[in-house]
C-alpha cells in the first residue's frame, strides 16, 4: 500500500487568503490528477473556506476541513499574536503533526510567529540547540539550499555545523540523485579569511565530510552562490538575510530596467513580438513564485513558510514542495545525518 | 589661479598593467581636454611605461612619470608582500601624498596590501579606529555610496557611526548638491530588530542625524539598497562584502540568463536588431566598470582601489572618480563632518 502523504495548511494566512490557498491547492490539485498519495488538511474558517473549495470545484474527498474559530492577525506584536495563538488555524495546522494527523505544516503566515509557535508545538529535535530557516536559491546547474534565511541573527560553530547537516538532509530529500555539497559563505575563498567562528567550523566541517552525508568544499563568496558548483550554502541568519534580499533587489533592479529599455519606444516594443516567447521563458525560470517556501529545520517535524504576499501560484508551488519534502523523506535523512551527535 | 588636482598612480598593480593604466589615462586625457586643473604622477618601471605613453600618443606636459624598480606582487602572501613594499611603484604612489607632491592616490594592485601599505603611510585621521572601504552602487534615482566593504570584519558603534560621517562626507565631495541620507543595513525595519551593536548605533545616530551632515533614515533591507531613498548605505565589512559580491553574482547570473534567451534562435535574433540600442543602453547602465573605484576612508589621505580585473575604461573611470573627489574636497568635508569627535 502507498503510503499515504498528509499536508497540513493554514488556510487563513497571508494576504488575500483563504482564496489564494485554496486556489493554490486547485492548481496542485489539477496538476497532480495521476497521483493517489496525498491528503489535505485544511485549518481555518470553516464557511469561508467551503465556499473557495466551491468556487475552485475542488473535490472533498482528498480535502478535510478543520474549523478554527480565529487567526492570528498580523497587526499584532509578534509578542501578542504568540500568546493568543492557541487554537488559531496556524496553531492547530501545526499541532496536527504532534496528534499524528499530519506529516508536515504550510503556512503563509507571519514568519516571526510561526517559528516561535512551531518551536514551542515541535520541540527541537534532540542535541540541536537552533532551528533555521532554510530557503531554495536558483543556480547555474539547478538549485541550491541556503540557510539560515533570518531564524538567528547570531551562530557559533555548532549551530553552523548543525545546519550543514539539516541542510544536506533536505538537499538529498528534494533531489535524491545529485551529491550534496556544502560551501561555507565567507569573503574570501582562503583559509584564513573571516571571523574566528567561521574559521573554527571549517576545521570542523573538513573533519565531518564525507560521501555519506555531504561534501565539504570550502569557503565560498557572495559571487559564487548561484555557480551551481555548491548546492547547500551555511551562513548565519543574519548575513543570509541580507545576501538573499540584496539578491531579491537587484534582480528587481535589473529586471525594472529591462523591461524599461524594452518598452520605451514603439520600435523596440515591436521587437518584443520576436523575443516574446524567449523573454518569457527567461521570466519564467526566474519567477520567484517557483521558489515559494522557506523550511524550518531542526524541529521534530518539518515546517514550510509560505511568503505572505505571494498568490495562488506561489502558494501551489508551496504545496508542492510539502509534498517533496515529505515523499523525500526528510526527517529520516535528518535522524541519519545528525546520528553522529549521539557519540 | 586654479588649484591643480594631481593624483598619483601606481602603473603597475593589476592585470595586463602598464597597458590598461595608461590606456586608461589617454581616455581620460581625451575626454577632458576642456580642462586644465589636473596633472598625473605616474609610478612605475619607466621604460614601459614610456612605451605605452607614445603608444597612447600621450602629451608628456600633464604626465610625470617616476622610476621604480620593483612592483608588488599579486603572488606573494599579503605579509610578505607588505614587509617588500618599500619603494614599489604602490608604496612611492601613496607616500607622494605624504610628501605633498599628490591629493589623492590610485592602485589596482592587491586589496589588501594596499590597505595595510595606505594605513601605514598615511596614518589613520585622529579618533578614527578603523578605515572603510567604500564603494559606489547604482540606485534608481543616482548613486549610492556603500561602505564597509570588506576593511573589517568585525566592527563596533563607533566604527560604524564613523562610517556614517565618512560616507557622507565621500557622497556630499561626489554629490554636492544632493542630501546625503544615511541607512543602516539590517534584516528588519522595526528598531527592535537586529544585533545589539546596530540598536545602539541606531540609537547614536538618531541623535547625530541633522541636515548639516547627514540626515539618518533608519534601517535598511537587503532589497531597498537600490531604491534610492537612502544614498550611504552603512555596514560591517562582512556583511558589506556579501552583499555587494551577491548582488554581483545576481546581476551575473541573470544577464547571462537574458543573454541565452535573446540569441538561442534565428527568430530572436532577427528581434535583438530593432532592440540593439535598447539594449545598449540598459547594457550601459549596468556596465560595472562604471563603478569601478573603491575609497579607503579614515586615513589623512584619500586611496582609490581599482579594480585588478578591469580593463582601461574601467580604470578611467576610475581615474575621473579620483578627481572628482578631490575637485570635491574630501579631505575638508571629512574634517567638517568628524568635528563633533574632538569634544
Amino acid at each position: 500500500m502507498t503510503k499515504i502523504i498528509t499536508i497540513a495548511i493554514d488556510a487563513m494566512g497571508g494576504d488575500n487568503s483563504p482564496d489564494k490557498t485554496i486556489h493554490g491547492l486547485s492548481i496542485f490539485l489539477n496538476k497532480n490528477k495521476d497521483k493517489n498519495d496525498f491528503a489535505f488538511k485544511v485549518y481555518g474558517d470553516e464557511e469561508k473556506i467551503n465556499k473557495k473549495i466551491e468556487f475552485y470545484k475542488i473535490s472533498n474527498k482528498l480535502v478535510k476541513i478543520i474549523h478554527t474559530n480565529s487567526v492570528i492577525s498580523d497587526d499584532e506584536t509578534p509578542l501578542k499574536a504568540v500568546k493568543n495563538s492557541k487554537n488559531t488555524s496556524m496553531w492547530n495546522c501545526i499541532k496536527s503533526q504532534v496528534d499524528g494527523e499530519a506529516d508536515i505544516s504550510l503556512s503563509a503566515g507571519n514568519t516571526g510567529v510561526l517559528l516561535v509557535i512551531s518551536r514551542m508545538i515541535l520541540k527541537m529535535i534532540e542535541n540541536v540547540n537552533k532551528p533555521a530557516l532554510a530557503g531554495l536559491w536558483p543556480n547555474k546547474k539547478s538549485m541550491n539550499v541556503v540557510l539560515d534565511l533570518g531564524a538567528n541573527i547570531e551562530c557559533n560553530e555548532s549551530n553552523l555545523i548543525d545546519f550543514s547537516e539539516l541542510g544536506s538532509a533536505l538537499f538529498k530529500s528534494l533531489y535524491p540523485n545529485e551529491k550534496p555539497i556544502v560551501s561555507l559563505l565567507n569573503i574570501g575563498s582562503e583559509e584564513i579569511k573571516g571571523t574566528e567562528i567561521l574559521k573554527n567550523t571549517f576545521k570542523k566541517l573538513n573533519e565531518l565530510s564525507n560521501e555519506k552525508n555531504f561534501i565539504f568544499k570550502g569557503y565560498i563568496e557572495g559571487n559564487k552562490i548561484m555557480d551551481g558548483e555548491s548546492n547547500i550554502i551555511v551562513t548565519d541568519g543574519f548575513t543570509g538575510n541580507v545576501a538573499l534580499k540584496t539578491a531579491e533587489g537587484t534582480a528587481k533592479f535589473i529586471t525594472d530596467n529591462l523591461k524599461k529599455s524594452l518598452t520605451n519606444n514603439l520600435f523596440t516594443k515591436i521587437s518584443l513580438i520576436f523575443s516574446y516567447f524567449s523573454l518569457k521563458k527567461f521570466k519564467e525560470k526566474l519567477d520567484p513564485r517557483k521558489y515559494n517556501g522557506a523550511i524550518f529545520l531542526g524541529l521534530n517535524g518539518p515546517v514550510v513558510k509560505s511568503h505572505g504576499g505571494t498568490d495562488a501560484i506561489g502558494f501551489y508551488h508551496s504545496i508542492d514542495l510539502c509534498y517533496r519534502i515529505v515523499k523525500g523523506d526528510l526527517m529520516s535523512q535528518i535522524k541519519n545525518n545528525l546520528s553522529h551527535l549521539k557519540n
